[in-house]
């Protein structure tokens, strides 16, 4: 599996490649991961497309982490699901939704600019063309603000918080494929900033801790830059 | 069922209500609903608590509308299911933490000048006094700046346009109890404001659509208030 690396290749930080790694250890499938950078688009180029995770499994090359965990629940159908059901896939559809169009956008603000100091040096000038070009103003201006950002964020993790307030995962007592959606988020945090963003008393870090202690603490592990 | 009703008994706006009828709708069986007031607390004290829906059947008393989904399902098993599978309730548990943090909220301040007209005479001291002290501010201050209301309240539905763009209900083909909570939300602003809040393009409206269609119309047939 092609795996976005800064230029610390052991630092992980792809929020769709978290979701990935998460769904192959909940399958109990080993993977082994290729450090990739953000402008390598000839090294996956056989996907037909440009972004990671890629999986290669076999002879086949599977791109997009929704489809990939919909190729695992079909190819691998005899270990653990990662959708329970029909409805129970959609209803998970909608959680990748809510934490794209909600909890990306407030955590990129907090994250930005420690993105920026941790990429590969060769990936430092189209990650931020490409992404002052989307927001139309400078990182670092996208970032001001620092408390406000974090307000939103806390804000914006209220349904999370309602949910795993009442229940160890939003699929009630054992981890799902929803889990790994948000987990992937906060953990794109984790992994690309020092900075720690959820307050101790606050179930959603409670939810949080117990995803990254799962699969012999395999989110747990994974190294974080150091502060500045 | 005791079901919310307006001075015009036929107005049956409560979105936790509108929850119900759909899923007992959705499991094919039929039911007499009860118009009931606010402060009609005595009718309902047997259920131990005051709100509606509270549910009858036979000797057994349920409240709360996420119970009696829960109840329907064990009880009725022969019959359609709600929630597909264990993890499908748990992101449904979800949607409705989502539902009531985030798309209640942005309702509300759209419609809360309207659910005062159409309230019970009885009702309406009770109604604005508990609601007034709740928000801090008078109904019609909170209500102020509709333009930016309805800018935030389409903004809330992103994940659910999100979803529905691609998917014909929340579970994917068929619809399931995730769309029957935020439909009620939708339904309570339908049945209680003769505003429309949608524009016609917007893939929530054709979602909430297929909703009120569904079951020979028992969304679409519930009357509206009519505007002033």
């Amino acid at each position: 599996m092609y795996d976005l690396a800064g230029a610390d290749p052991s630092l992980r930080f792809s929020p769709y490649c978290w979701r990935t790694k998460m769904a192959l250890a909940h399958k109990g499938l080993a993977v082994e991961t290729v450090p990739w950078r953000f402008t390598e688009k000839d090294v996956i180029a056989s996907s037909g497309q440009g972004r990671v995770p890629v999986l290669l499994d076999g002879d086949k090359v599977i791109s997009d982490s929704w489809e990939i965990a919909c190729y695992l629940d079909e190819a691998y159908a005899d270990r653990p699901a990662l959708f329970g059901s029909g409805d129970a896939k959609g209803a998970a559809f909608f959680i990748k939704r809510w934490t794209e169009a909600v909890v990306h956008p407030a955590l990129v603000r907090l994250i930005i600019a420690d993105i920026v100091k941790i990429v590969d040096p060769k990936d430092a000038g189209y990650f931020r063309e490409t992404r002052e070009k989307a927001l139309g103003v400078s990182l670092e201006d996208y970032a001001a603000a620092k408390e406000e950002n974090m307000k939103n964020l806390h804000a914006a993790l209220l349904p999370l918080r309602l949910s795993v307030k009442d229940l160890a995962f939003l699929g009630g007592a054992a981890p799902s494929y929803s889990d790994y959606i948000v987990f992937g988020a906060l953990q794109w945090a984790r992994c690309s900033s020092p900075q720690d963003l959820l307050p101790a008393d606050d179930p959603v870090a409670a939810w949080f801790d117990r995803l990254l202690k799962l699969y012999d603490g395999l989110g747990a592990k994974a190294p974080r830059p150091a502060a500045a």
